[in-house]
């Protein structure tokens, strides 16, 4: 699909592949064990820098579990950015902070007619979507250091497979975020 | 399980988290595209270095899967390192060149008499089987630059998190080495 803009996947995983819990908790991310010691922070800036990723996007889409995930939080966090909800059901005004896209197709066309130049996506299976439509050129993966066994995958299958030219690493706090640029044949 | 030896993974997986593709084909993994350039190597030595790993272990531990995998290569490569194969079926004496073990304790207990004081444990099931029976001490997985949509898993469920405490990252011709430690509560 033609496109002006860059699609961005900014994500953290368990070292086991895991978004969040089937439950959707996401404590193993969001509160590590602070008594376990890690190797020296390297790299810092390089990659996994969210405000850095932040300013090179100027639209969000996520999907209708993210979205509504988003809803039970204390407040909107997303005033600063439009935000794109992916969903074949929730109702186009049902909420006037998003707009709501019915497919991938209809995203992108948004997208384009917006102006877009950077695009982050977000939520797994929008992810996988995005990949699968060949609309991801970046993704940056940081990686928690815990293995959770089970729960929501970041990746799924693939029409083929995505080679990726890796471009930044960094490590803190045993969290270690690598960045990719995803190579077309 | 009582045992003086360490547990030690070094095993390589997509960035997507598979270890073969289902017909356990890996040139993903040992034919990168040469034309893809990646980031500048970091941290050379420091994760991902087999020969160091391989001084620290007297004992290679394997499933069945991964057996009959290297029994079609050219020659057994594992000629300075004896070898025990997982496997309920396995006739005892089908290899004078490898032992059998039936079962998870029946390893650990002939590791224990061998008096082995450190074990690379090989293969996907092998690997979940003595992560959820505790076995694994230290984890280096090393990602290559491609997603490859499915394949033989390197993680499997779990009956509780496993916390890992990073120790070393390197990078090197877009390859990302990471060691862990298992952290124990």
């Amino acid at each position: 699909m033609e496109r002006q803009w860059r699609g961005v996947v900014f994500i953290a995983t368990s070292v086991d592949g895991f978004i969040a819990r089937k439950d959707d908790d996401i404590g193993w991310l969001t509160d590590p064990d602070s008594t376990i010691s890690h190797m020296a922070e390297v790299g810092a800036g390089a990659a996994g820098d969210y405000d850095e990723m932040r300013k090179r996007v100027d639209h969000l889409v996520m999907g209708r579990g993210t979205y509504e995930k988003v809803l039970t939080f204390d407040a909107w966090p997303f005033d600063n950015i439009p935000v794109v909800v992916l969903s074949t059901s929730l109702p186009q005004d049902a909420d006037t902070r998003v707009t709501v896209a019915r497919s991938v197709a209809e995203c992108v066309e948004l997208l384009n007619e917006r102006r877009s130049t950077g695009v982050y996506i977000d939520g797994g299976k929008t992810i996988q979507a995005f990949l699968d439509a060949d609309l991801v050129d970046e993704i940056t993966i940081t990686r928690a250091p815990v293995l959770i066994g089970s729960g929501i995958p970041l990746f799924g299958s693939l029409q083929h497979d995505v080679r990726l030219s890796l471009r930044a690493v960094a490590a803190k706090e045993g969290y270690l975020h690598a960045q990719y640029e995803v190579v077309r044949p």
